[in-house]
C-alpha cells in the first residue's frame, strides 16, 4: 500500500513509519515544511534499511495514496485537517491522534467529542474515517530491536477502512480487533490518558491494553 | 468487611454479592423492596452455601457499612443516591453502573461526564467514591463454576477506598489496578458499550480487558 503519514516527526508517526516501511509498504512522511519531512525520512531509511520511505510537504504527501495517517500534535489538528482537506479528497483516514490536558492529566476532547469525530466534521461526512492505535506504545513502535505485541483496536464509519488498518497492524505485529463504529472513538482516545497515568503511578513504560475472553 | 450492594437483584451486583459472600464478607443486599431483597439474599445462600447474606431495604441496607456498592440500572442511579444521601453518610461508596444508550450502542453519561461523577456530585464534595468493575463480565462473576479471571481497574477519588475495591478484586481472583482519579470513570464506564459491541461482532460472550506490560 502506499501510505502517507502526516506529522511522522512524532514518536507514534514515526515508530508507524518504521514498522510499516519494514512490511513492504510504500511509505511517504509528510511535513508541513519539505526539510523537516525529507530529514525524518532520510533518518527512517537509515534505522531500517529500507529505501521505500519518502518525504513530501503535507499536501504533496496526501496525492494518490491508499491511507493517510494523521498524527499530529493536538493543538495542530483542526488547522491541519483543514489546510488538507482539498487533497486527501476520498483517501482513508487512519487518526492516531490524542487530545490530552494536563493537571489534571484527562482526556480533552474537542467539541465534536473525540478528534476522529473532528476528522469527520472537517472533511465531511462522506469521508472515510478510522481511528485506532491509541493504546500502542509509540517507544515500542520506535524501537526496532523490540517485537511488537499487543492488540490494535480500531474504530471507524467504515469498514473496508478498519479491515485495512487492521491488515497493517497484523503485518507488524499486533492482533487486531475492529471495536465499532466512530462513536467509540472517545473511548479508544481517552484510554491514552489513563494510561499515562498509570506508568507513571506504576513506574512502567509501556502498559498497554490487550482484550480477553476472545 | 461489612458490606452493602444496592441493586443486588441485577447481574454484576447479584454476582459480586456471590463472590464477596465466598471470599468471607458480611453481604448485605438492598432494594426498594425489602421482600425482593430478601428473596436475593435467599437465594445467594443457597447458590454460595454461605450463611453471611441478607437483605434489607435500600436505606437499611446502608447503615453502618464498610463500603456500599451501588448497582443499580441507570435510569435510577440518580434517584436511588438522591434518596440514599443521609444514609450513606460517610461510608466509601463502589460504582459499578453505566450508562448506555442503544440505536447505535453508545456511552450516554449524564451531565456530570460519567455515573461515578454523579455520584460525587449527589454525595458531596466529600464523599469518597470509587468506579470500578465495568470491563469484568457479570455473567463471569455469576457463575460460580467459573474460576474469576482478568483484570480490575478501579479509579477514585480517595486511594484508600480505591484499594479497598482492588483488595476485594485480589480475592475473587482478580489481578487489579488503580486506574486514576474520577476523572478517567467516563473511560472506564465508555469500554462497556465498547465491549458489549465487540461480544456481538465477535459472536462472545466475556470479553474483558486486561493491561500489558506491567
Amino acid at each position: 500500500m502506499k501510505i502517507s503519514i502526516i506529522g511522522a516527526t512524532g514518536d507514534m508517526g514515526y515508530g508507524l513509519a518504521l514498522r510499516l516501511a519494514k512490511a513492504g509498504h510504500d511509505i511517504c512522511i509528510g511535513s508541513r515544511q519539505l526539510e523537516k519531512a525529507q530529514e525524518a525520512a532520510c533518518k527512517a531509511r537509515e534505522e531500517t534499511g529500507c529505501d521505500n520511505i519518502t518525504g513530501l510537504d503535507n499536501v504533496s504527501a496526501c496525492k494518490e495514496r491508499d491511507l493517510i495517517v494523521i498524527s499530529v500534535p493536538a493543538a495542530g489538528h483542526r488547522p491541519t485537517l483543514e489546510a488538507l482537506k482539498d487533497a486527501i479528497g476520498d483517501t482513508p483516514v487512519l487518526d492516531v491522534t490524542i487530545p490530552i490536558a494536563f493537571n489534571p492529566l484527562r482526556y480533552a476532547p474537542p467539541a465534536e467529542g473525540s478528534n476522529a469525530l473532528e476528522v469527520l466534521a472537517v472533511l465531511g461526512e462522506n469521508a472515510k474515517v478510522a481511528a485506532g492505535f491509541h493504546t500502542v506504545s509509540a517507544a515500542m513502535l520506535c524501537n526496532l530491536n523490540k517485537t511488537v505485541t499487543g492488540d490494535l483496536l480500531v474504530v471507524g464509519n467504515d469498514d473496508e477502512t478498519v479491515e485495512k488498518v487492521l491488515a497493517l497492524g497484523n503485518e507488524i505485529g499486533l492482533r487486531g480487533f475492529h471495536a465499532g463504529g466512530l462513536q467509540h472513538a472517545s473511548t479508544l482516545e481517552a484510554l491514552t490518558p489513563m494510561i499515562i497515568g498509570m506508568n507513571k503511578r506504576y513506574k512502567r513504560g509501556h502498559i498497554g491494553i490487550c482484550l480477553t475472553g476472545i
